[in-house]
């Protein structure tokens, strides 16, 4: 199964591309989509989506995880990341591949066992089970191989949390 | 100018094309695009993106207007709507046309003059202006159209408030 992860954002999306064949992982990709801040948001939402458009046929991906929105209390913050975070969704469904959500507290769990675990730990983890020499950069990156991770986990013992 | 106006929502995507020549309004077409409720959520983004995809290639249209998000205290809710936006948006952006947004107050100032009107005296003026007989039915057309004209008069005096 190949399974594409996404940290989604206007500014900055992650995206963490990576096989599973029976207990292990292979990582395919990983790495960011950015849109510059100078740039109209309808702009930003096209780049979100020709990025993502690109990434996804450049592939044979199984399926989609994508965090959900955290609601910090900048509602105007996650208004924003909400448009950007539509356009994925979209393009995952136009490009027909089931798409799976996951709060960051399922990610932490499905990548770490443990829920209260921090971001440099569940970052370690990412690295042990991907066999990197290195925490992948930038966190974007890693946060979008942890939640692809997790769905691997998580479809594996529960079955799913699809959109 | 041919101006289309929309109202953004998951359920119901309020939409109200109008011509804009001299002072006068001639409405060329009103509706709203339905998503059932059981169907999963990438499905009801791509439903909004598809249809109004067909609504913008049965018209010349020149400008696009978009209410901007009204923040209730429900925050999921607004999230939900947020990522319709943002699909909408991007269907604008993809089809090259200059896209603009209105907060609900602007909206009310550019229809009738004040930013304290009811939304039955903003109805009324949407149909005075477009010479209709009655109010457009649903709400949610009414309030598509009423951003249209909103856009005409306000750009027409002030320039832009681009998105």
């Amino acid at each position: 199964m190949i399974v594409l992860g996404i940290d989604p954002g206007i500014a900055i999306v992650g995206y963490g591309i990576i096989e599973y064949i029976g207990n292990k992982f292979k990582v395919l990709d990983y790495g960011v989509i950015r849109t510059k801040s100078d740039l109209s948001y309808p702009e930003r939402l096209e780049l979100i989506f020709n990025g993502l458009n690109q990434i996804i046929s450049s592939y044979n991906i199984d399926e989609i995880a994508v965090e959900e929105l955290f609601f910090c209390k900048n509602v105007k913050t996650a208004i924003d990341v909400a448009h950007a975070r539509g356009v994925i969704v979209l393009c995952g469904q136009l490009n027909k591949k089931p798409i799976y959500e996951y709060t960051p507290l399922q990610v932490k769990q499905g990548v770490s066992g443990y829920g209260k675990a921090d971001k440099r730990q569940v970052q370690e983890m990412v690295k042990l089970l991907l066999n990197l020499k290195t925490i992948p950069k930038p966190d974007d990156a890693a946060d979008a191989l942890a939640i692809a991770i997790s769905h691997c986990h998580t479809s594996k013992i529960t079955g799913m949390f699809r959109a």
